[in-house]
């Protein structure tokens, strides 16, 4: 390389830094417009807020795909620190995705998308599959040419291309033989844990109402323990919880039940776990791809480390138990407010129909069946008419369940008429590096859960901080999870955590 | 013309629509997060809030300004209805504006307006003036650079040209002779209406305190009774109320006072009168520039309307009186909860310092003095240090009061370290002109007023949205004005209303 080329190459990545900060900062527009929709918009602005976001997402798209950016991405030449070089990286990582996919195609898939997931509501509601068939294979079919697209322009199968859009450098080679040795294990591992369980005293549910008001200041004392910052961040309520908002504004969810002083609270603290990646992203980074939540599964793993690693753990219920007496002002005698009643009333295993209702031990066989049939129906091996009753199969043979209905069955999720293929083993991969990384974690600090046991969740974060949050999109999924832990994400530890919490 | 160029002409005009449409969202989106900025935003967010707003900002000016605008423009042919040939007109309005100032110049001014903002707080806190001169120069020199180069763009003259931004189509000859009427006038009126509230019982303010809860209730019941949509808008709180939002997603904001029952009140329907304009554009060119909000004179007149001319009419209190002890249980027996009483300490007449703190009939005093000082600072004809002795010799003449700090004086508002040159005196008009609105709706539907004393609103609904509403940017303020009351803005009405308001 000589001066002259190289000064040209600081330029075009110059160039490229200050367009996607301008994608970033229309995400972080989105980002406040999406919350925003779903917790504060009034019912008559949706067709409106509707255009806006897609304006939005139309500008943001057209400058991903300007006439010069492969030009300019493949002129760049980042300074040589490997956050710079990971982030031109990221820069035609994105664009590639972004490129490989034409414009009309783009419009037919989310306009397919759309009427299919207002066919869907009514659909599942009926449990109507054949009524939701034409829209859906319509949407199936505008999936498998967009992943056709991208399989050829980033050199993937067309599954590993959807599958890349939310896990980068995820792929179904690596997911294959840990979902194997799932759905070998499963089966008896959930039947191991209902007998354990049988042998318990069954938990007791702390009898309510909860008012809301003590509910929203215990979820907010719990956040502020777990480090989320209250200055850059919100807690407020919607239908389905979520964690979004904007870069030094990250805002959760939840929705308060008045009859269970629970169930909020656990959406808080998995919410937080999302919440507390997206706040300790490199600052430094703000608004390029390497300043980025990696994707989708260690996404999920940090806010199933903090639900179900620790927050679901009896360490944790030892703190929060007297706390939750406190704040609603618990004076039954019955044992319903102790720690340990808790802790059982909070890992009851109970098979059932639902995925978002599922159990911690039950939840994998529900993405396991979803999984199996999306990479079929991608690859073209099944026909999509034939979707409810391998669907039911499957979800026999995992959880011994007869589905009767197809809202119980494949009609229950949003995921697939709205476009959202590869997505789903995102959840239980986030579930298997969450056991990883506590694992390590406790190997690495060993007061950990002690601390946690008196509200200190300091070790836990100081430990996640530089490994996991910090990291941004520097490395794949699966580098960062084997610079922390020494492993590739693999099954041992989810399964060692699965046996002891429910079969010990 | 012949078939080709009128099919070129209206192609040209079709992409200006969309054109403009996309700035229109873009314009919504920038609304929702202005007001979630005010209402929501945690504090750690205010400089990543900033840049996604800037950026938005430039993103829309760059979509005005691109290079083949002026062309489609010239060449642009709308349909032969009236409002497609004022949206051709209000685009190529916006665009001149847009286009006369250079990239480097608005830049400059931004950056001058922020300084200077910054500095204005500490400044107005130690009433020093001095220390502000430096980065109030600056704002004034680029804003008189944006007035001279607007001003040849659009054969105005420099102030003109800064007006028209606030009030399209309203010149100084147009104001000179309204203004200078007042001026002669409001010296003699505030001291009869002084003189007269001497003789009238002294109000009595109802003792609270006035729970929040009670306050956003009745708030929120009297837009509705004033025809606020719910469904297309939201009240909350914020430290200075505002209308903003979005098309469909008119929000409005208030602040209570735990020891006034009428402060928050009395802000709601100063607001619901701005929002009722905005729900009432037309909606068959929404995110069309002829669909926006004809200018902030109109916008005023429409808030003011509501507030003075109607809610703090005697017919408005005869139906809230009853509706306020009742929100508070007001079981006080002095008369504090009488219409009568209620109606003499919403028309308190006290001269004082502070604009936004003016009683109705000394606020236009305010006015005259900023209107003045700043067409003289714009033109030349005076040096900005000469300002704060400027503006108190004024003040005295008209208001008999000796400014003796200048945070009482020159320091108090935000509008010139902001750089809104040419904005104060659109809130006199909006005075002149609700007064002119409400004379000619009661000629117009004579039952108008004793419908208000029934909680009643729509016989002055049903007026306005034809006639003001609903004719968008579709014609100038001073045209609509005329359509409306058949006469231009005039002071008869508002004088007329001052003198029997509070002189008689």
């Amino acid at each position: 390389m000589n001066i002259q080329s190289s000064h040209a190459g600081q330029q075009a990545y110059d160039t490229l830094r200050q367009r996607f900060a301008r994608m970033g900062q229309i995400r972080n527009a989105l980002g406040i417009l999406g919350w925003d929709k779903d917790t504060m918009m009034p019912v008559g602005a949706s067709d409106s807020r509707a255009e806006s976001i897609a304006t939005l997402a139309v500008l943001s798209h057209e400058l991903m795909t300007a006439p010069d950016m492969a030009e300019l991405l493949d002129r760049a030449q980042p300074p040589a620190d490997a956050m710079a070089q990971a982030n031109l990286h990221e820069m035609r990582r994105q664009h590639a995705h972004a490129a490989a996919v034409p414009g009309e195609l783009v419009d037919a898939a989310s306009r397919a998308a759309s009427r299919c997931e207002m066919a869907w509501r009514t659909a599942r509601q009926n449990s109507d599959f054949a009524s939701l068939l034409p829209q859906l294979q319509a949407v199936l079919s505008c999936t498998r040419e967009i992943a056709a697209a991208k399989a050829e322009a980033l050199g993937l199968s067309p599954y590993d291309a959807l599958l890349d859009q939310y896990d980068a450098g995820t792929r179904q080679a690596d997911i294959d033989p840990v979902f194997a040795e799932l759905a070998r294990e499963l089966p008896d591992l959930i039947a191991s844990a209902l007998a354990h369980q049988d042998s318990l005293p069954p938990p007791r549910a702390p009898s309510g109402p909860f008012g809301v008001g003590a509910q929203e200041k215990l979820g907010t004392e719990t956040m502020a323990a777990m480090g989320f910052d209250m200055q850059r961040g919100r807690l407020d309520v919607s239908l389905h919880p979520f964690c979004g908002g904007a870069e030094d504004d990250v805002r959760i969810t939840t929705r308060y039940v008045e009859d269970d002083c629970l169930n909020a609270l656990m959406g808080i603290v998995h919410e937080t776990g999302h919440a507390l990646y997206e706040q300790g992203l490199p600052r430094a980074w703000r608004a390029q791809p390497v300043g980025e939540a990696r994707g989708m599964s260690l996404h999920e793993s940090q806010s199933l480390l903090m639900e179900m690693q620790i927050c679901r753990s009896r360490p944790f219920m030892d703190w929060m138990a007297p706390r939750l007496r406190a704040a609603f002002d618990g004076t039954a005698d019955d044992g319903a407010w102790d720690a340990a009643n808790l802790h059982r009333l909070m890992t009851r295993v109970r098979p059932g129909f639902i995925r978002v209702d599922a159990d911690e031990i039950t939840y994998p066989a529900h993405i396991l069946v979803r999984y199996e049939m999306e990479t079929a129906l991608i690859a073209g091996t099944m026909k999509l008419s034939d979707l409810p009753d391998a669907f039911n199969a499957r979800i026999h043979d995992l959880l011994g369940l007869t589905v009767t209905e197809d809202r119980l069955g494949c009609l229950q999720d949003i995921h697939w008429p709205s476009g959202s293929w590869g997505y789903f083993p995102t959840y239980t991969l986030g579930a298997i590096i969450a056991a990883q990384l506590r694992e390590a974690a406790e190997r690495d600090t060993p007061d950990m859960m002690a601390a946690i046991g008196r509200g200190d969740f300091s070790p836990l974060l100081g430990w996640l901080r530089p490994r996991i949050h910090a990291r941004g999109s520097g490395a794949s999924t699966i580098d960062i999870v084997r610079d922390a832990t020494g492993a590739a994400p693999n099954t041992g530890p989810y399964l060692r955590h699965l046996r002891q919490r429910y079969c010990a």
